[in-house]
């Protein structure tokens, strides 16, 4: 599909230019803590002001990468006259304040990984590496909304009409883009997006975008999908995953697990869309779990949840078994979790 | 124990005269909702404020059954002088309208069914309905602490020293008293409180009555308890219940549910408060699941979590099947599930 087709199936979140884009010199991210109540960008100068954008929720998901890599064009503009000691130094020193953001997002750090590489070549080459920067980005993010479709189509084909979906979080674009493919095709679906605290994903992203699309979705809390799927009213269990180890691990946002036992319990299927191979990560143990703020957990978009003397635990992701998992949707088809290892070898990368 | 050092065990929020308390043909409620910001209390001048009250979640867990034969106590003071028939005619409308606040909760039905008898039982002998109910709900509100009493230190016995203990919602004075009980033991223990959206009674009540008693508590979010469990920071799970149907069917805040299946996954055994038998109840397909406003999905604490033209679903319980439950905490003991039927007869009652 016509990238500019494909774009102008996406919500207004998940666009191409309102995730983030570079222009003259300045990044525009946009910013998802604002969202849907205002459609604003946040504004970054330089590369700590997206790290810190990133770091502060600004983007999440499948955003993180493409702002971090725009700012891996800042820094590529910032040295591009001056010496190749100063150009290497200062591209490392960006790419490791940029990985440093979520360490559970290796998406982010290979994309950075990659940039550093395409970056550091154009600088040994005496080259612009801001030029090299932004063409390899034009070609990754084509890639990437190719790769978005394949998936997209392989989801859709696994929902029948009239199923029930349940997802967490915001599972992106390939998930709204399958829900969308499912209209097409004509399905009648009804969605369910649990809330997704605390930072509210699922209530402020997932549902309105699929709202803007009429696909019909109901918000629920996320204490409710397990009861839910007792009434009968889920086929289908969609998420995305920060990372899948090689030995089919699915790390995604907290709570994804639990639904996941539930939906086992009520022998409902559970579908993952993989972004790609995460090589670094071959089994459950080489997983980091981020921590958050604890304080976050005693708020919810800035009003009191209780006092602030009372302790609270803020892990941010959590861990589903292979055996839960009944697909993971890749670009090489519909697979078995326990197939990963033999599909991803790094020669086929 | 006698009811002053009782009561002096118990949480703000907790003690008799802060849960409700009639004062001169008034009755003045612990305002649940504004706790722990505030500590203030609702003032109702007749029946009708009461059930406003109770449906607007002024109150709580164990607190509308005992505002609610505070409210008969006034509609009897407001017909004590009148004929038989208007009095009967009065009482009876009081009671039904009380009941139909809270079609989930048959502790409620119940206890406005005997203050119903014994205000009838008055007006037929010619006596003051006001004072029987009034001489009534002393007698029975002591009999109930004994109860919570009885219970807690079967709960207190259930919790071993360094026990990771999972609960949700707010599991009142049973299970506060045990964890009191428990720590009078000398057994150190962490308890995990979901913050039980959308009202947030784990956030709001649970973790402060805690944190007030000095035991370590930690808030997590409703998407949390799996993981927590697969840290192995979790031993036992206990709740209250709503309803405990006669073939051990377990009715509870929506979550409750989630939270068994994933102990059951994480093989940590459930324990339920029973307050009482549910005679009306023999089994799941006899509870009514109250459907609440799906608009208080979309906010928390007043502040909107999404757009209003958002829809959203909010079934307010759950249903957990016996075999999830390892123990029914009873005034007969801790009692398996299955067992409930053959002990609760209405001979026994």
């Amino acid at each position: 599909m016509d990238p500019k087709a494909l774009d102008d199936l996406l919500p207004f979140v998940l666009k191409r230019n309102n995730v983030a884009r570079y222009e003259d010199g300045i990044v525009y991210i946009g910013d998802r803590r604002k969202y849907p109540f205002k459609k604003e960008f946040m504004r970054c100068d330089d590369v700590e002001d997206v790290a810190r954008a990133i770091e502060d929720m600004v983007t999440q998901g499948g955003g993180p990468w493409v702002a971090a890599v725009f700012a891996m064009v800042m820094a590529a503009k910032k040295v591009d006259g001056k010496s190749l000691d100063e150009r290497l130094d200062y591209l490392l020193k960006a790419k490791t304040r940029l990985t440093n953001t979520r360490p559970t997002n290796t998406a982010l750090a290979r994309r950075l990984d990659d940039a550093h590489i395409i970056a550091e070549k154009a600088a040994r080459a005496g080259q612009s590496a801001e030029q090299a920067l932004l063409d390899w980005i034009q070609v990754t993010r084509d890639k990437v909304y190719e790769n978005y479709e394949y998936r997209a189509r392989l989801g859709a084909s696994l929902v029948d009409d009239g199923d029930g979906i349940l997802t967490m979080c915001f599972a992106e674009t390939a998930f709204i883009l399958a829900m969308a493919f499912a209209k097409q095709d004509g399905k009648k679906n009804q969605v369910f997006t649990p809330e997704t605290r605390p930072y509210l994903q699922g209530a402020r992203l997932t549902a309105p975008s699929l709202h803007e699309l009429e696909i019909p979705v109901q918000i629920i809390t996320d204490n409710m999908p397990a009861h839910v799927m007792s009434e009968g009213k889920i086929q289908k269990y969609f998420t995305a995953a920060d990372l899948i180890t090689l030995d089919g691990h699915v790390c995604n946002k907290i709570g994804t697990f639990q639904n996941a036992i539930a939906a086992h319990h009520h022998s409902i299927p559970y579908f993952v869309f993989m972004w790609g191979a995460d090589y670094k990560s071959p089994d459950r143990a080489s997983i980091d779990i981020e921590n958050r703020d604890p304080a976050e957990i005693r708020s919810c978009r800035g009003t009191p949840t209780t006092i602030n003397d009372i302790d609270a635990y803020y892990p941010a992701f959590d861990i589903t078994p292979p055996y839960m998992v009944s697909g993971v949707i890749t670009m090489h088809g519909i697979l078995s979790p326990y197939d990963l290892k033999s599909r991803f070898s790094k020669t086929q990368k």
